[in-house]
């Protein structure tokens, strides 16, 4: 009989998006005359940039004849994208190698395979309310989780406790789903936190391009000593709306060393690369080409405006919530908008509430961990009408 | 300190592409008036086929306005192509469900993570010469493995032991890198064993395209009772030269079902499920328009068409070793050529004397296990007019 991993009999099954689209059906068919205004999911609408479809066409044809066909190409990313990404990082202030950039398919591969590279018996602090991969990922694998809570006394920004030790440490900054940002000195607790425990941060960094505050880091390797312990997951997926067209990247410094039990020292980076060529044959030329075309002035340009749109609905919505005197996070430097349930509402009940009453529909903070309980997810990716129709009847309602 | 996958030491380096490419890199610096022909690559030439490339524009218009705009798709792929996968083997008279069909971006993906899946106490059985990524990712798991030799003697067709009890075992058929093929006798030996041992095949089947007997079955699931033990890896990248487009497909039945140490049943269908919803975030939504335009009547016809190129070749090559009386496989149902060593050479030296005497490069056998020490392998992706002209020069030399 062979062995089945029996870590996944402890998975919880995640009924959140399944319950929300249960409830709003039902509602739907009860309501048929009734415009449902859907502001719950974390998913881009605009199209995409035209550069990225020129880049995108571009590699189409490079197949059409032999002279341009590619074949199997780097597993780790053509040259001219890890490049593209070196210079991205060096408009930014940063310094990395290209020798340090992965190219994947997106940051949910990345930050779900890493855990391959360490053994089981390591200690995981995860915030809570977090994105749920994390967790999944970890529980997949048998490894004990440690939970840090991220609430309304610390912004939604845990620090570090000095008191608890850990080997391995996720941080989302902005963060999923609360839209807190760390700034720079936050982040140097963590990064001094984890030399001192010879830990390492797995940096999901998704939503950088989303930080309008210069004094927010775009990038934990902003803070001096971060090479040597944290690994930093990117993303094309809200950048530039390639959520359905797929490319991310993940920077793993060559600094990243650590000792194993025979002595010998093992690279992070090197290990990556050994699982990426074996486990991976890297992303499409295509999308690559797409992605490259991006990374250019004028795409990034072209990325800032689409950024932009998404920016005012955001401003929409929390000009409501501060003119009503509710407690919210992110808005600002995210795409999320994290607020308190009015009137002491559970997220569910404050669902059904919006949902009935005002024909909204966002996300219950109760599906993204215990300290979720009392808040409430909406996303700034609808359309400018529907956003601002939304938070009229919000505004009415309340 | 973080604990690392200390199993990554165990991994033996691979130089065996970087070996070949600096004794070629140095005869050409020697030799520069010399025309070197490469037939050792295992990547296809040709263009992608016209459909191919008109499903991928037409996947990129799609992002170009918000109505036609595609985000995050399920992780387990489109219905579209889910379906058309199913179609595709109903051609094959094989019956197969949606449900058990997962697109991904590529077989080296799904074979290297299917392990997530199992335990670390399974007991793997992987034929010798092989595809490397099967020992990889296993030594990466730190399982336990027993190689099965695959030999002149059987034909490079090992079959079952009865007195080895293996958990996991690993068939490529046609194989990488022999060329050699399973009948459905011999397949249903396998299939046997594996009902018989209660263990699962990972059955390889990226080369089916290049079947051209019927007499052989291109899936396990023509066999009866593979259902219940088999898993299909399947890949675009040969059938229509996708390797550098990337898109794949994983069979997994949904009758794979397994009882748990606490006597739960657990189907491997749900774990993949869970597994790609937590690690995956699906394949690029243009790469699956591609793919679904090559899974048409037409489109198919197009690839048979850039298929029966190559198989000329593979034909060019075997005419020259029968000729020579060289003993070999594959090279009919299959797009490698692999043959005995003449004179007795071992791989790397005729790897040398058939670069020194006719500049033509291949790949030495011992590059993929023990059993290939004598042995060497041809690819038919080259150009007909360089194939001819590589075994215009072998035929002289010999």
């Amino acid at each position: 009989m062979p062995k089945l991993n029996e870590n996944y009999q402890n998975l919880k099954e995640s009924y959140l998006f399944v319950e929300i689209a249960h409830r709003v059906a039902k509602y739907a068919e009860a309501n048929p005359d009734k415009k449902i205004i859907r502001l719950g999911i974390g998913d881009v609408t605009l199209p995409l940039e035209p550069l990225a479809v020129a880049g995108l066409h571009e590699g189409v044809d490079a197949m059409t004849s032999t002279e341009t066909f590619k074949g199997y190409g780097p597993e780790q990313g053509y040259d001219f994208l890890r490049q593209a990404v070196v210079d991205y990082y060096a408009e930014n202030g940063i310094s990395i190698q290209a020798d340090d950039v992965f190219i994947s398919d997106g940051a949910k591969s990345d930050t779900g395979n890493i855990g391959d590279l360490f053994a089981k018996d390591n200690i995981v602090l995860i915030p809570d309310p977090v994105y749920p991969v994390y967790v999944d990922t970890n529980v997949m694998t048998g490894r004990e989780i440690i939970y840090i809570d991220a609430n309304a006394e610390n912004n939604f920004l845990p620090m570090p406790d000095k008191h608890v030790h850990a080997d391995l440490i996720y941080i989302c900054s902005p963060n999923n789903p609360t839209g807190a940002a760390y700034n720079k000195e936050q982040l140097k607790a963590w990064v001094d936190y984890a030399l001192e425990n010879d830990a390492v941060i797995f940096y999901d960094s998704a939503y950088e391009a989303f930080i309008t505050d210069p004094e927010l880091p775009r990038s934990i390797f902003a803070v001096e000593g971060a090479k040597k312990c944290a690994i930093e997951f990117c993303s094309l997926s809200k950048t530039a709306g390639f959520t359905g067209t797929r490319c991310g990247y993940t920077v793993v410094p060559q600094e990243l060393v650590f000792k194993a039990s025979n002595g010998e020292e093992m690279s992070v980076n090197a290990m990556w690369k050994r699982r990426q060529t074996t486990k991976f044959n890297g992303t499409s030329y295509i999308v690559q080409k797409g992605a490259a075309a991006i990374f250019t002035k004028e795409g990034m340009a072209q990325c800032r405006e689409n950024i932009a749109y998404y920016q005012k609905n955001a401003k929409t919505i929390s000009d409501v919530l501060s003119k009503k005197g509710i407690r919210f996070f992110g808005g600002k430097n995210s795409p999320y908008i994290w607020f308190e349930c009015p009137k002491g509402m559970d997220s569910w009940d404050f669902f059904d509430y919006l949902l009935n009453n005002a024909q909204v529909v966002g996300t219950p903070g109760a599906g993204f961990g215990k300290n979720g309980q009392n808040f409430f997810r909406l996303t700034s990716f609808g359309t400018h009408e529907s956003t601002k129709e939304a938070m009229e009847r919000f505004e009415k309602l309340f």
